[in-house]
């Protein structure tokens, strides 16, 4: 047998690789506990400093809607993804100054354009526990009392610390209702766009390559924080001035090799790694396979009313690629799920869980909070299985809004303090925002598509599934519903008047009278249904404030189990500040198949065929060929690197996260998982989850060379 | 900066893997050219004794049709892939004993099957080289008189050499006409069906995985070679004894490891190395992707004409199979030759060849052939051009069933051994078979609507593309075609009746003057372009007559060239046995990719989702399970090795080809390339092609643990 050193190290790829993987979204307050693991892995700043909020590195930290970013200069100066920052580009763009297509470069402040509406920076400047304060007393409540309490004194905290101009606060909950905090965040109004490569860089491989890896994406973009003069928060004015971190990251040009410690600090979204066999069968069993069926009719349905070229495409082109990623996420994660094992994971991890409980009498507690978990988790999928298509049946979109303005009207009956979320003063911005959004993307024709799909799967379900007072409104007797219900739907498109921006605005100042006495066939439907969705609403309420009881027993039970076997149990992400460590690393994603850790400048090449999404600039594709490295190349792979994975544990949300080395410097931005990965959420697998970035020496890269950016190299501290 | 072994290990992958690969198809005869390249990759026995075509190894190894085997016992037991020899495992196959579905097992030689109708094993039992008979005088003549002579030269060898009953014997020509071989083989007639394991690992992952790596299919099966009791080849009869072969191969249970040498020994079918650049643009910039077009459109066509689960569709299941291969197939060459940049390294080879014929004065006659056969490639490029279009239009398959008639009854006009190749009396069994196997594909409707389809691209053409013959036959005038065609096309399916298989049996006696007597629309129209056909094919025959002259000349110079360089030229694949060797070896396919060079069992669990063709059988599942490896387990990837790749130069038709390790005991079978490695023929790109094949240790652990296929694991000489 002979055996070259070539193949020895292609073996050793499949075997050894996926050992290192290290789970974990952290709080930064737990990072203390993990310290030791940490500098073993690599970490060289302390572990205690990472869990000062507003020191550094975390106070440089900062999040935009749905993304995360961090300032690179004391100018206020936010990197964050391109695609994070995409809808202000395409916002500014025209067809005289396409910036999606060529790119925009601010080389000074005063060339900066105004981000797209809505756009924000938060700071965190405050962090406090309110855990006792939510939940004094509450155990002794009823589940609606529980649940109405908690809701209530979570909109006065955060009401309080919202009297201080210029802040947006939040009381995010933790392990299901077990610990609250209050969160105080500059809220950034004006927000400019300093530069985005173009589209061939920023968003290279496009669809195609989403959730893929090889992977050869420019995923960056730069923003910047503009205050008042006097530091406080100011809607866009030329007035304003840079804000001033006061802290922010230097930017390694050295970047990282393969095997050295990574860590990323964002915001992801939600996971749900604490979830119940009963909740994870019915997901991977039921609701996750019937959306994609839906989905693919739903995509299908969409194509068929508003075809290619046609007006109607362009303002569904969103809606189509949000629901294609969608399909393809869902399909991933049952996937992966069935690869994986996901059920009899979590069925094993369970049946530990409580061997571990049975094992210790002044453990019992746990059992019976479990078994009530379980059972609940059993109503909940049982009333989200019977709802599923009345849900459906009523996506309308002018629905919708019909729906959100009955329901402004009926709380503004209330005080402010004691309205619903999202029916606060404080929410009207965004909400009148949604409604002016809607002419964007709505077309009568193929909303109207939609919803026949959408209906004659509802009429499609047995008696037991139909909601009375729908069939009413709709005038659905049970008799031949299906061929009248054309006829029905065609009425409520010519009858509105919904589908007119200022009608909609309007009616945000009416009373609920003044809307009852309104003819519109949406506007009738919502307040039709309305009685029906408080009682949906109140059961789901009285469910949820059950949960607040006996969700917190279980992380107990878990968290006393897992630290008894020396593992800290972190809380499911919940869009606060967490941070996530481990080395860049490969792995093998399937039998007989090695994904290395690095992707090249020459992959880019190897992969572009001019036709979009692998269309890279020619001035790109010129510096590769004359392999024009500028200093940011990597030795070991002798060329410049794009993207790189790490056994990081991410989800939705982090996009744009900062990566770090150990010394707390930029070394990329986190901008996606591997399709491997999709179901993460659910079950981190250490053989399978990887997390891709792109590299700092590529941003510096392009800048450089492709982009001539060379005033923001400048702003920012470079170091090697 | 830390690095583990394993990023290590990791980064080695993609820098180091491409430098091994080994380019060449050789003949056995060249074997001792190479012997001290063979001896240092790894080759035990002597290269002297592998040129021995009749001697051990190669004696053991047989040609089926387009496919490879090899003798593994001494009662003529030969294995072969599940892909070759699965139309006698459906041939056999019946609703109550499903053989394609539950694999097939004689667990005795009585209960053998026998193979389809017209399987044959050629067994070569001579070799000589007839190229001073087949080319002398030729330079002389006229390019026509050229083609001719070598073409009556060439049947009438062969009819000599097939004057000994029951050997099928074959003229080869190498090096586009400078060398010819006279091939005697041994015609095996009765053939039998042994073993095939189920679809569900013969043919596991089916169409996705095709060309793909990582790959997972027990791609074997075995057939047995009856003769009469003297010896003789004889038709299916139960007094026919197995065949005693020479010489047959030994079965390693030990196998390969990576970097291990291997070869394989087998029948390329073709290749177009030498192909001028002039060709290769054609190719790859015209008709290729013309051809990728047409073939979707086909496609389309079909699947509309022939719905899901129609009779039709039954019929024309293997023709889409074969179209979407065919697709598949242009679309991966396309790819490849824009990744490897095929166009520029023809360019830059034929540079320095020209390059080196100038640095002689003696050198210039080859600049005057190489000159001269380009300007005949660019002649053959617009023919192919002018005449693609009319080539398509007289697709039908009844049209084509009458112009092989109509062309039989003038051929028959003539003496035997003058008829063109195809016509003789030695070729009717096959005409006969292809005739009958007609109604099995043919469905009135779906050939209808595949006509119409070619009709209108046919009429899309400028005139100088259209062919009288063709227009006025079908009563085309240029004016309003495109309205009337639907009405003419009808009229030849309303009007044939050489849609019923014994009319066109019958036919096969009939005279020319007959055929011109009939009504036939389908007959008419082939008489009407039989001119027309003839000019065609003269014209091609007087290119091929140049060719003859010319291309001789360009293979010396390269060869001399080469020679130069310290490498041996090898001639394009012919179907002739050709030997390739090298070594077990993964490679990056992709920038941040990697290929191992093993799948393991493990592999099939995690790939299986009990879908066709993802669905093992259960048993194989429960063993994989329960590690039930049963000694032939690998134990640097700690499992059954199922497929391996190598950097051997393989191409369609070594399909089955006896894998060989140093001491050329049987250690696989070659049954497939990556993606990335189709197109090869053209260019053989050592970073990107890998051969993939099915590891022997996997076939005897199905053979042993899934199929219980004890007795033939007993007759083969398995050694460790």
């Amino acid at each position: 047998m002979k055996k070259t050193a070539v193949v020895a190290a292609l073996m050793a790829c499949a075997a050894s690789a996926p050992l290192a993987a290290k789970e974990g979204m952290f709080t930064p307050g737990q990072l203390p506990e993990i310290a030791e693991d940490l500098r073993k892995t690599g970490l060289e700043v302390s572990p205690e400093a990472l869990s000062d909020l507003t020191g550094f590195p975390m106070g440089a930290i900062v999040q935009l809607q749905g993304c995360s970013g961090s300032f690179v200069s004391d100018e206020g100066l936010v990197v964050t993804n391109h695609h994070c920052a995409r809808g202000s580009v395409q916002f500014n763009s025209t067809a005289e100054n396409n910036y999606l297509e060529n790119g925009f470069l601010a080389e000074t402040k005063g060339e900066e354009l105004p981000a797209a509406p809505g756009s924000r920076v938060y700071v965190t400047t405050e962090i406090s526990d309110v855990t006792a304060r939510v939940r004094d007393g509450i155990d002794a409540m009823s589940p609606t009392e529980r649940y109405d309490t908690v809701d209530q004194r979570v909109k006065d905290i955060t009401a309080e610390c919202e009297q201080a101009a210029g802040f947006r606060c939040l009381v995010a909950s933790f392990y299901g209702g077990k610990e609250y905090t209050l969160i105080k965040r500059l809220e950034v109004k004006d927000v400019r766009l300093v530069y985005a490569p173009a589209d061939a860089v920023g968003k290279y491989g496009g669809d195609i390559d989403n959730w893929m890896w090889p992977r050869h994406t420019g995923d960056f973009a730069f923003y910047r924080a503009y205050v008042a003069p006097d530091g406080s928060s100011a809607e866009y004015s030329e007035d304003n001035v840079p804000y001033a971190p006061e802290h922010h990251l230097k930017v390694s040009a050295a970047g990282l090799d393969d095997g050295d410690f990574v860590m990323a600090a964002g915001y992801p979204g939600s996971t749900n790694r604490y979830t119940r066999l009963g909740e994870v069968k019915n997901t991977f069993e039921w609701s996750y396979p019937t959306f994609v069926t839906l989905l693919n009719d739903w995509i299908d349905t969409i194509e068929a009313a508003a075809p290619e070229g046609s007006d109607a495409r362009v303002k569904y082109e969103s809606r189509l690629a949000g629901l294609n990623n969608f399909e393809k996420n869902l399909r991933g994660q049952i996937d992966g799920a069935r690869r994986v094992g996901l059920v009899d994971r979590r069925r094993a991890r369970e049946d530990a869980l409580n061997a571990w409980i049975a094992a210790d009498a002044s453990r019992q507690p746990y059992a019976a909070a479990i078994a009530s978990l379980d059972a609940l988790s059993e109503e909940s999928a049982t009333a989200a299985r019977t709802n599923f298509w009345y849900n459906n049946a009523t996506r309308p979109q002018l629905l919708g809004a019909a729906q959100r303005l009955y329901r402004l009207a009926k709380e503004k009956e209330k005080p402010n303090a004691q309205r619903e979320s999202g029916y606060q003063d404080r929410d009207m911005a965004f909400f009148r925002q949604g409604l002016q959004a809607l002419d964007r993307r709505y077309d009568a024709s193929v909303d109207k598509a939609e919803w026949l799909l959408f209906l004659n799967g509802y009429l499609a379900q047995p008696e037991a599934e139909r909601v009375a007072a729908f069939d009413q409104a709709l005038g659905l007797t049970g008799v031949d519903d299906a061929k009248q219900i054309d006829a029905i739907v065609d009425g409520y498109y010519t009858g509105t008047s919904l589908d007119e921006s200022d009608t909609r605005l309007a009616l945000m100042d009416a009373t609920a009278a003044e809307l009852e006495a309104s003819d519109d066939p949406f506007m009738k439907l919502a307040i039709a249904l309305y009685t029906y969705e408080r009682k949906l609403e109140d059961e789901s309420e009285e469910r949820s404030g059950r949960a607040l009881a006996l969700r917190p027993a279980y992380m107990d039970a878990i968290t006393q189990w897992q630290r008894e076997q020396g593992l800290a149990t972190y809380p499911d992400a919940n869009s606060t500040l967490r941070v996530t460590y481990g080395t860049v690393l490969g792995g093998s994603p399937k039998d007989g198949m090695a994904y290395l850790p690095f992707t090249t400048l020459e992959g880019i090449l190897a992969k572009d065929t001019g036709v979009d999404p692998f269309n890279a600039p020619e001035t790109q594709l010129k510096e590769i060929r004359e392999k024009d490295y500028g200093g940011y190349a990597l030795d070991s792979i002798g060329s410049v690197p794009v993207n790189f994975l790490s056994d990081l544990d991410s989800t939705g949300g982090n996009s744009g996260s900062a990566t770090l080395n150990g010394r707390a410097e930029l070394v990329g931005l986190l901008f996606d998982g591997t399709f491997e990965s999709v179901n993460s959420d659910w079950d981190f697998d250490p053989r399978t989850t990887r997390t891709i970035h792109v590299d700092t020496r590529y941003m510096l890269w392009v800048m450089d060379k492709v982009d001539g950016a060379h005033n923001l190299i400048e702003e920012m501290d470079v170091v090697r």
